[in-house]
């Protein structure tokens, strides 16, 4: 199960009744928050996500309006007694960017900061919350892919995928005379000695079942790679900068996409559900447009501040 | 006449219902910033103070809650059209503070930076706005005294007098026949030379006459120079983080006031009004706290966002 939160569908300028496009992923407890505008601790706030359960912020690409809020959010877990480290994602320039921010701050525990060098990072949820997992020859609970996208900085896309883990075969177990002390850690994949005996994880698991994708592409032109990469996403979030289609030109020359654009790329994708945000400030009613959207593909949703979404695996 | 907009009164946090305590000077249709928590240009949309006709921010101390504004408002200002440098104020790592904060961005306008190290600035309205004047042997249209305050950081204190010109004695000039011409430069205690005299200021200029004194104190203790350096200001901006008696000891602890120690100090220094701000996040309504100022001193108002006050030359 995955809760989705977003914190904000504004894009450029945070405004009074509008908070800036972050996203928050809820999982096992813990959070992943995607993009850190000006007023997301705000958000954050109003929206009761709770700092102390923070563990990864990805930040898709170094422009202000996804990335300022990053010392006020920083401060404030620092002065809820945070002390396990949190990691902070980013493309190539995100080190020197939170350095900066944090110049003049104490925090009481330790950033890691990864610039993304490459496609996947695996997440594993440890009793101390989320982290990166450093045994990349195994899937962890959460994979974790990007892409590059196309904008006028070094933009990356986000795209979760929460790992299933295959159905636990009880009755096989029961008939196995597996002792039930250990069915947990076969569940997990491993294999068991115990008491002179092998048990192989295999003889308890069933075949492997589809998990839940959550694909984030904000900001960027569409790109060719796009549709792949969020290919039968369970939920598309996306930029739809500009709903009129006459601001067309506006979304080349910004390097951003109208909500059509937006809704091609989740018809070639094959998406469960579309959701648009990063509204431009000069978009006051993106419901307006909506239909530009919803005529292409119709499982559109328009973002507003706090929308949530709790997404389950299919059974 | 001197326009006070305050655009928050919160400290510490930046709360969904309180922006941070940042204040608005408006003078000559030019604006003076004193700080910029996380949040000041939504406030200052929401307001209406505009950005565009900002010359300077003064920040009082390197704690978030009065900076981590900046790189948000900075960039707003270079997206609509900013040329004209800015001057930022600040106390010793104001430079070092504001270079990190900006190291993403860039701006199409130069940042003075001033680490204060004396104790007055002259300020002068020319038609590109206000800046500092190079020239401290005379008085500019504002003088801004500083303090060092007694906080957890360095934070400097900020009293802005606005100088007001002695009466122009028109009937004098009549009388003397000066010529209408240069009455203009007189005013402005210029003496001039024409069609081979020499006109004396004096000889058209009345007695000085009070200006406009506002004193802005937050964050601090109270200290023994604070009644003199506010003294018979027409408004005092004090901090008041705490309005129970009984969070006396967190405010000495966490260096801080109460509303009875701003009261205490509005009193002393003999000011017309005082302004509560920066209450504490604990503090959801400070109104149940106004009798602990006001039976004190009596002309006490509480801080809200948004609240203006318009200060005009006594006659």
């Amino acid at each position: 199960m995955l809760d989705i939160i977003l914190l904000g569908s504004g894009g450029g300028l945070p405004l009074p009744n509008r908070y800036l496009s972050s996203i928050v992923l809820g999982y096992k407890g813990r959070k992943i928050l995607i993009d850190c505008g000006e007023g997301t601790q705000v958000a954050m706030r109003e929206f009761h996500t709770g700092f102390k359960s923070l563990d990864i912020i990805c930040i898709t690409h170094i422009h202000g309006d996804h990335l300022f809020g990053l010392p006020g959010l920083l401060s404030t877990m620092g002065n809820s007694e945070r002390v396990d480290p949190i990691t902070i994602i980013g493309p190539p320039g995100i080190y020197d960017a939170v350095k900066g921010l944090t110049l003049t701050i104490y925090l009481p525990y330790h950033i890691n900061i990864i610039e993304v060098q490459k496609d996947t990072l695996e997440i594993i949820s440890t009793k101390n919350g989320l982290t990166l997992s450093t045994d990349l020859s195994k899937k962890g609970d959460i994979s974790v892919s990007t892409i590059r996208l196309d904008h006028s900085a070094d933009c990356i896309g986000y795209s979760f995928y929460i790992n299933r883990k295959p159905a636990f075969l009880k009755e096989n177990a029961i008939n196995l005379g597996i002792p039930q002390n250990l069915w947990g850690r076969l569940q997990y994949g491993e294999d068991v000695q115990y008491e002179g005996k092998l048990y192989n994880h295999k003889m308890v698991l069933g075949h492997q079942r589809p998990g839940i994708k959550v694909s984030i592409t904000t900001d960027t032109r569409p790109t060719e790679d796009i549709p792949e990469f969020i290919e039968n996403s369970d939920l598309f979030i996306c930029e739809g900068t500009y709903g009129d289609h006459q601001d067309q030109n506006k979304a080349i020359v910004n390097k951003h996409m109208t909500f059509e654009e937006a809704a091609v790329l989740a018809k070639k994708g094959n998406v469960d559900q579309l959701l648009l945000t990063h509204f431009s400030p000069a978009v006051d009613h993106p419901m307006d447009y909506i239909e530009n959207a919803k005529s292409i593909f119709e499982n559109t949703e328009l973002g507003h501040d706090g929308l949530k979404f709790t997404l389950k695996f299919k059974d």
